[in-house]
């Protein structure tokens, strides 16, 4: 579970709504079926237009990687690509096949298996690689999805706003309804820029960096199966992986 | 058919009208000669201007990528290109010119035509890659048309509700008038911004997005054809074409 | 002539006026000097401020590129450089002398001139690729005067609007004034937006398109001379010259 | 301390507040607690969803960047590297092993210490650059924290004073009442506009900026060291590392 | 002296004070010393937060290069510089040395020296690229001074405006002061509109764009020096310098 993302729309949204109700403003005012169904419409219809199927349905199950925390661990990526690497330099490739049922990582898994099978190492770097950054651009243009859902969210908010305050122009003549009129219309406004600030562009953002991190992980582990198919030192190997984990900036710091 | 494009714009202008008609505005009000005549001629000309004119008419054609649906089917393709690979290896690549009659697709058969022909392989290389680079090219800009559009209309509704502001204010001393001329200058701001966000920006997404699909399609196919013609192993190139079929990241993501 | 850009604004402002006029408004009420020197002469000081004298006065001549024609005939130019070809070919680069006469083209003749000349090959591609870039980059940065101009226009017509407001809410003991002095006020407004929306900004980007097409037309000829300074073949020439016409991915379209 | 960041923020709030008491204004009117609420909870909150949690606290703690002062000295570190230059050449790189005491700089002392155990001049190369360029990489996704923030802020301060203003509307029988209603709705833009433009985006500026200053210093170090295990002359480094310094620039400007 | 910046502001200045005059309004209202505490008070606040001291001052500096006008004179500089190849050619690098007095530019003297003084050519080259782009760098940044005005300024003037309509609004039993009030608090707007589009941004324009036009005017000079240390002939210099001085370009303009 993402704590940042479920706690950051737990603590803006309590915090708009007990402010709004401190100023003596109640929720029932911001709740309005009919701004919903014309800011939230009028986003999914646009949204729809813009991307094709494959993208927009990709792009709504993504959403997923914004709730959920997946174990990066690394340094433990790192441990067990050292831990293979001594088993393949002791008792060959082969051995490995041994410890693939154990492996819990797909990719990880699929990689070990192209060493065990003795694929071509050139064809089994093209063929991680080429997974790793198709999955990369897949996910990148979904996430295009939330980003551009966050964009015309606060301009259909204003179109429905402006609806709402034209059909409040028309009835002027009754000036005791012209406040609640135009309070309703307001409702669409606060929808469209609060879906986007609060949830949309958010959730393009992190989808966007854990994008980013799940392909450093991979790239981690290719880079690590590649050495064993080449038959690394595992100590070398332990130093090389160190650029990934990051974990030679932090010893730095710690004894800054 | 493209029906995320047909049912978003309907599903977009259904929410928002029932959404209207539920406040209990009327449809009516937001349907003016006037508003649309200031709106889009505004709109039109300004893109005329900064367009030239085969442009122009090109990104008007090319709306018809947002509304149809291409058949990609890029693991149909390759299975087609391994097959000719088979015919070409065992009977040599005079033997595919039996298959030219039943290509349906013209860059498929154009390409082909080259390795019957015997061209040389540069030539065919330069040719293939430069035709997909300039309709790649024509085409992002013909999208352009549409972003263009979209960015001219919101500030061309502007334009028109000041206008029609204008004239409001300029009759203040009838009260009675003021609201109902308000209204009618909002909806040119309704015009403005709901054609942009739910047409011309949509519209220039799902062109762009769909001008790369074809351009990955294209050079499928012709790195499959030049594949052919250097004479590559069946199987050698259904590993390769593997790569753009997108099929490796798929499989992985099944057994995960 | 170029006919979007003058059919383009005639369009856009005629349907502007005769919607105003349609709504009951007239183009007196937007006819006012006063708005006018506020906006154009806040935005021309603006520009002038923004670009080097030689930028500001090229840009605005550049204007002249929106509004004329050029007419590309980029197969003509293929067709003429095949046949100096040829000739080079069959009687010596020297023959191209006779030819010099009928060249109209300023930018073939002086590269045919080199030719003739006997310059050194890498001295002609430096020369005409140097010629081509810095004329490039020039014109670039004068179409940014316009561009420039659009995007100070808007809020110099901003400006030109607060400025009427304040004297309009200094005055607001006479309410007979009002409707007229916020319509006023606005007029600025309409000035601004206009001119950045169906004036500035298509210009730039009318002039920016058409550099990039003048580049292409002239990289061709270069990159013809240069091949017939090498003493190519003419219909190897041809061949080449075909992917800066353009005529390939044509022809494929027709046979689809 | 970083005189610049706390005496604009000083120099901007007085002057504010100051101009603001001027006009008859007071400062408790600017006061409002459920503005805050709103604003600020709604901005914190729509970072914390946007950024995973590790980016989310390094940004704020990235804020004391903002306010201290690093002594860069780049002419002194430039200096030192001189001297370690001599001693090694003099003395051999393990006479390096008595300076590493007195280096304060963890950094310096890191990358001598590399040198002093003789590690292999690639392995220390790909270990610096790699701990610079992770760093750089960490620090500038923290400084997309305030960026983002400032991103949030004046929209949700939007948020928050249409939310009051929708209040405002719905007691409109009360005329009384009104200019206060709408003042304390309008605090939320202040709130908003001003945290975006006083605090997180000038924030987020200094921040990139110092993050790349920091690179600098570091990458001086590092080539520095790195030419030292290479036995390079020390006046060659002097010469070299000028690059580093600007010394060079400034001269010639001392001489114009 | 440069009379597009200085002549563009009196022009902007002039046609926005008499317009405003001849619609009746009077240079008095829009003169308010709170606003304008507020709004460059603000401003200047926001940009020291923004950058370092260094940056900071250096682009407060910078600002005379948007009123001075540096005499390029490309010509002149590659005249001379192909006067120097035929002195160094016909008498030896030493005899620039009697030319070194009469040499009034620092960058063109400060590389003459180095060729006197025999510095190795790549040391000489290295020296003056870096010196160039460390400047360009520098200035660069400086610039960015100016635009971060430009773009707080408006957003201030607006936080100036929302204050003086909170002070209107907590008053609005008084109506016949309302007027005034509004008055009053739109002149922030004025004010931080009028300096970011009249001031800040034009002249982060002009200053960016000389700052690219003093790197290619040095850059002519090190080409040039770099040439006469290699010993060149001085007419393939002057030819070779023709690419720097645009002379081609225009010579076929003319002929055209």
């Amino acid at each position: 579970m993402d704590i940042t993302s479920i706690g950051g729309i737990i603590f803006a949204v309590a915090m708009i709504l007990v402010g709004q109700r401190l100023e003596g403003g109640h929720v029932g005012s911001i709740l309005q079926l009919t701004a919903a169904m014309i800011v939230f419409g009028g986003t999914i219809g646009a949204v729809m237009v813009a991307f094709p199927k494959k993208d927009f349905i990709h792009g709504i199950k993504l959403v997923k990687l914004a709730f959920t925390e997946k174990n990066r661990d690394l340094v433990g990526i790192a441990k067990s690509l050292v831990e293979y690497a001594s088993v393949a330099r002791r008792d060959g490739v082969l051995a490995l096949e041994g410890k693939l049922g154990e492996v819990k990582d797909p990719f990880m898994r699929r990689a070990l298996q192209f060493v065990v099978d003795g694929v071509d190492a050139n064809v089994t770097r093209d063929t991680l690689e080429g997974a790793i950054d198709a999955e990369m651009e897949e996910d990148s243009a979904a996430a295009k999805v939330w980003e551009s859902a966050g964009g015309f969210a606060p301009t259909v908010g204003i179109l429905g706003a402006v609806l709402g305050l034209i059909h409040v122009m028309e009835n002027l003549n009754d000036p005791s309804k012209l406040g609640g009129g135009i309070a309703t219309a307001f409702v669409a406004t606060v929808y469209g820029v609060g879906a986007a600030n609060l949830l949309f562009l958010p959730f393009a953002a992190k989808i966007k960096r854990k994008v980013v991190l799940e392909k450093e992980r991979k790239t981690l582990i290719a880079e690590g199966v590649l050495s064993i198919q080449e038959g690394i030192n595992p100590r070398v190997l332990e130093e090389k992986l160190k650029a990934y984990t990051g974990d030679e900036g932090h010893a730095e710091k710690k004894a800054a």
